[in-house]
């Protein structure tokens, strides 16, 4: 298997959206995906990118990707969140999901962030068994809290001018 | 009460040391801030700052801070992230949370973020209870993994290099 792993490319972002959206599928949430190939290619290149991906090649065809950006941890300093570990249902079980987080590892540990922190579904198993196998800490006591556009848009609209 | 909340300075960060001091102790976990005032005004200040703070004063003290940066959804896009939202144990029951909480969604709103995400711990139910009350989701079914400097130490020096 001729394995190639490297920096997407802004030509990618299609095929990266099409792994984005395989992913949300397998997440049960296949219509939460409002984001566009456009918007991927504005806001992962040029000065200030939002996020690196990197892409993994089999025989010239994007087969997974991962996807991750800077956070910071108030306790530890400066951190990488890993958002998307995707391999393409088809290539699955070859080690290529193994090959692409190992990479982002590496490059958290050669730039000396302090952490790394992603998120996983509680009923995907094997990927928890897989994380843990590999040192990670996965938390039991920590909820993931949200607010999206339109909530934003009703708390501030009505709430939030009182305030302040 | 003359509560104002404004953009933390670099100065701040003595204050602001101590708030995470007392977040941490909160939730448990007094001995995991391995974090420096030295650090956080190099990482928070300057060319490319990695967050953003909002402190809350009272008569000239610093009572309360919210801390938070970017992230990415590959969902929706650009987001933010509130990583600390504290206030001082006995300053609590007044509404500087709620008003702090709100400046950084109003921040988010603002400024087209597509998602505002934080964490909160399970047991911290008045804390769930009033985010829902605003109109924020918490999930069940995500959890939370981690990989810190140790972790990615001892994963990248002992197997990362036979993958890739």
């Amino acid at each position: 298997m001729e394995l190639k792993l490297r920096n997407a490319l802004k030509t990618d972002m299609h095929s990266v959206l099409e792994l984005i959206k395989e992913l949300a599928a397998f997440e049960n949430e296949p219509e939460a995906v409002t984001i566009s190939e456009k918007i991927l290619m504005e806001d992962g290149f040029g000065e200030n990118p939002s996020f690196k991906v990197y892409v993994a090649e089999l025989k010239n065809e994007i087969v997974g990707m991962a996807l991750f950006y800077n956070r910071y941890s108030t306790w530890k300093g400066k951190s990488l969140h890993l958002e998307d570990l995707i391999v393409k249902n088809n290539h699955r079980g070859k080690g290529i999901g193994s090959a692409l987080y190992t990479k982002v590892l590496r490059y958290a540990h050669d730039n000396h962030f302090k952490r790394v922190a992603w998120e996983v579904l509680d009923w995907n198993k094997v990927a928890i068994d897989f994380y843990k196998s590999t040192g990670a800490k996965v938390f039991d006591v920590w909820r993931v809290a949200q607010m999206d556009e339109e909530g934003l848009s009703n708390y501030i609209g009505n709430k939030g001018l009182i305030i302040n």
